[in-house]
């Protein structure tokens, strides 16, 4: 345990290993369709992966369909793995149907690899990074749950981030040379930076927060706090991780390559646990309040 | 798909996958405990390596807790996956925890194998074998719901063989060499010889029902048909599958060795997807009723 997946040493390599769960009434908001939540069950898993830099090869899933399901609805869900398939290039190579008192689909994910991009490598001084902006996720589940309201143009990348999350594997790929830590954020940014702190015994001042395109007006329209979007969000799917100082211009070359983007948001420092946002002269602590499934009373 | 697991080409060798779902409603029956459950959900995965003649390496899971689910249940759950990582010398690699509306575990499982027994390598003239004796299960989930009544000794076998299913790995890596094909009889002893019988393309003769002791006299008590608890039952967890005739003799004697046992049930035949019960001069049909989780309307 203790990473975002598995590594069973295998020969001179390693099967890299990970199982993903989506249930219906945490991950499903309004307006997703099957096909799009079975994309996403495997999604969740790709994101991992990436993040770990290493290539998926297949997955198998487990479903539990309610009782009366139609075939309409397995029809979906076979289109919906099927998008994956071709998205990220794995193989689906089988799967377990049962009847569930709601929909589950597990995932469980496999690939080959010599090494990975661990939680636990970060540094004092070297530079922490995301593979994009923060706050889509977050804001689509409002504007889906009617609880929230945007301009058109912002609302639509808004929903889609939310419908149809997009882990960016070849980005993964390209960066997993030059990051010396990373894990996807998929529980929230400041879940995210928190765990590369503990894992690795360092501590993370955050200079400047991957704000998305237009969250911070949205923000404002909502009546809602920018940084809490930003920060404890969460389904964003992106990679938080830390390069040496040294070699960041690399890895910014190798992530645009790859169509992707590489952003500075702030620097690992000596003081282990201590996240911070500096503001100007002062700096304020961010809590770890990442996102987080399992809510005990 | 179109086996019991899934085998993904690696070097030389084969990555041999399997997932298998346990649903609180349709797979835990009265009586058995999260802890019971939870190695329950890895019997199941052990069944099908062990029918196909390899050792599984590590798994992992995926938990769907119910809301309000108690450190207590989730320590039980992790007492049931260290009995069978001491069960079967299996490595329990990581997991993912959830939020879900009853009890539900994935259990995602790997090994390798340079081959594996298939289901489709039956031949007429082979002999038709299981690796124990069928009826206990669905005489157990009837005590267990309180639908029979039978004698203590016998409901004691009967309900254990529920609770804590008990695949014989030992026994499937010492057949391997010696079956043409075979799967696991979770779902029962009629859906498996059909399976094979279809996949092979062959018929099959069955000449001696696998009886379990005590099963006549339970069926009787209980006005139950010991055929179809014998055919139909489900949930027991042993290999079926066929051995060329010369060869079953060092075929039971490998079983044997292993601690098991190897009955002969019947014979192949070259009547495609026939598949028949002999009773003296004659014969019947044995429909291909066997237990299935997905029931649509």
């Amino acid at each position: 345990m203790g990473d975002d997946v598995a590594a069973v040493p295998r020969g001179k390599g390693k099967l890299i290993l990970k199982v993903d769960m989506l249930v219906e009434h945490t991950d499903v908001p309004p307006g997703m369709t099957y096909r799009l939540a079975a994309r996403k069950s495997v999604a969740m898993c790709v994101s991992d992966f990436a993040a770990k830099g290493v290539r998926p090869d297949s997955f198998m899933v487990s479903l539990g369909l309610k009782r009366g399901a139609t075939q309409a609805q397995v029809y979906e869900l076979s289109s919906g793995f099927r998008d994956a398939v071709r998205e990220w290039g794995v193989h689906m190579v089988g799967g377990d149907t049962n009847e569930a008192s709601e929909l589950v689909i597990d995932c469980a994910m496999a690939g080959f690899a010599e090494g990975l991009v661990s939680r636990r490598g970060a540094r004092a001084g070297d530079i922490l990074v995301t593979s994009g902006a923060f706050g889509y996720p977050p804001a689509g589940l409002k504007i889906l749950g009617g609880k929230a309201k945007a301009a058109a143009g912002f609302a639509a990348k808004a929903r889609t981030s939310v419908l149809k999350p997009t882990p960016n594997l070849r980005v993964g790929l390209a960066l997993a040379p030059f990051l010396t830590s990373a894990m996807d954020s998929s529980d929230g940014l400041s879940r995210s930076v928190h765990t590369l702190a503990r894992e690795s015994g360092v501590g993370f001042e955050v200079r400047n927060l991957p704000v998305g395109i237009g969250v911070p007006e949205f923000a404002r329209a909502n009546n809602l706090d920018v940084e809490k979007l930003v920060l404890d969000g969460g389904e964003e799917y992106l990679i938080v991780g830390t390069v040496r100082k040294s070699r960041i211009a690399e890895a910014r070359a190798a992530a645009l390559r790859a169509g992707g983007t590489l952003m500075d948001i702030g620097v690992a420092t000596p003081d282990r646990d201590i996240v911070v946002l500096r503001r100007g002269k002062g700096v304020t602590p961010i809590e770890d309040s990442g996102w987080t499934h399992l809510r005990r009373g």
